[in-house]
């Protein structure tokens, strides 16, 4: 399949929903809108809402049922780039190519657009069907059992030793959940079964953690103008990675090795599942 | 009534169940948890959710249909005051006579707690019935057209003029749409009828702004040991409120009068009504 058109033609469909979705720039108060439609809007892969459409599909569903999922999921996202770039947190100036929310706007507008694009992810996802389960399903991605608790220990491990435990810890949280939230929500909303809903887990676990490591690959090999974002700041914050950890070439087998293991474990769902196949590889070999 | 032993009870009660839905301090990542505990359980008037439970019974029904929407309530209030105390946002080093959590921790341990706590919310929300509603109710009362808003515009307005519009649009939105969701949540847990959320509707719209009327003049009026919080500080920092706007005692005026209101609103419900009444003269007598 040509995955290159198949990623311009969903995007353009969820950038359609995700402005639908966040208030006007215009609507008071205009500067917290503002930020949020700058940081939602800046572009980005759409890998999450672009996962849970595939998922949908992949269990024989039509995609507009995942369509409020799926703005959930960017809305949630795009709230963590907002925190976790903050000051007190990463303290980045650059992101998608841009200025972070907070130094486009302020500090507290940008703590202020992030509270209200996570508050904005349930209130989307509470018109969607079935409410509870994807709430509870998001919820559970994003809390402090979640991307909040990853966020909190990849903080607190800056500066330690290496450490395999804390690391897989650091990583499922941060990031692996809600590539699992995403799939997971897709197949929720297009009333997966049992057995379905189990491949897509087991999916997205692999490629969850693949993922990372590219991204720990990236902030090494990459160029900021790739990257859209500084290079080499992990090292240079003494970040716990996987390159820190087990060096470039074993990170980049053992990246392999997961994507390889995500498409096998697509087989019981067929044909339709074959974007999610072609998505798998793109997690790695995604340059920005 | 006796509204002090009520208060004692309910009080709790709620105590009990946030104890019970916020993970252990033990939990990894252990100084993220013990934020959020310090936080959510530093005690409080528990107004929220003690107002979820009266209206449950208000409705006719029982209060343990209305204890997670109660947990919910005091979830995403804690992480409102937590982000609110942040230096970029109000900068406050005292909340209810304790370190606020940015001082007790660091801040971005108290981003993330707050983060997490909003985020627990609806993760506790999702177990409700209808859970849909529930989730609905509280993420318009709390995004960018609800708390969100209402603090940005607040914080905006420091130093401005005052403006009658501006400042009912920062007080409905900062104070009373939480306060109006509290009171219908309780009710929609309770299966309500339309008549019956509507009586409860304008009972919270009334005692919301009441209590943020309250809230200026004791800011005013009040000492911090009463307040446990630092007291003129509205006026050191050029806050729009009905003091600055009405004068004291025109401010005073319009709270009792609010009260009254809220309680002849109460009338279609009869004496199941009884607890809500007295707690609406409450909103204005409590000295923290």
């Amino acid at each position: 399949m040509d995955l290159n058109a198949y990623l311009a033609e969903r995007r353009q469909e969820v950038e359609g929903a995700l402005d639908r979705c966040v208030p006007r720039a215009g609507e008071r108060p205009a500067r917290l809108h503002a930020a949020m439609r700058y940081s939602l809007l800046a572009g980005g892969k759409r890998l999450r809402p672009i996962l849970c459409l595939a998922s949908a599909e992949a269990v024989g569903g039509a995609r507009a049922v995942a369509l409020l999922p799926a703005v959930a999921l960017e809305c949630l996202h795009t709230y963590t780039l907002i925190h976790d770039d903050l000051p007190a947190m990463d303290d980045d100036d650059l992101r998608r190519g841009l200025p972070t929310c907070h130094r486009k706007f302020d500090e507290a507008t940008a703590i202020l657009a992030g509270d209200a694009l996570l508050t904005l992810a349930f209130e989307v996802l509470a018109r969607a069907t079935p409410a509870a389960q994807l709430v509870q399903e998001l919820a559970e991605a994003a809390g402090s059992r979640g991307i909040v608790g990853g966020q909190a220990e990849d903080l607190a491990a800056e500066g330690c030793e290496p450490d395999a435990a804390l690391l897989d810890f650091i990583h499922t949280n941060k990031t692996g959940k809600l590539l699992r939230a995403a799939c997971r929500m897709g197949a929720l909303a297009a009333g997966a079964s049992a057995g379905q809903l189990a491949a897509l887990t087991t999916y997205a676990e692999k490629i969850g953690l693949a993922f990372q490591i590219a991204d720990d690959v990236l902030n090494v090999t990459s160029t900021a103008q790739q990257l859209g974002k500084a290079v080499g700041s992990d090292a240079a914050r003494k970040k716990m990675t996987y390159v820190a950890l087990y060096g470039l070439a074993t990170a980049r087998t053992k990246a392999a090795a997961l994507i390889a293991e995500a498409q096998t474990a697509l087989a019981p769902l067929g044909a339709q599942a074959e974007p999610l196949a072609a998505l798998a590889a793109f997690t790695i070999e995604r340059s920005s």
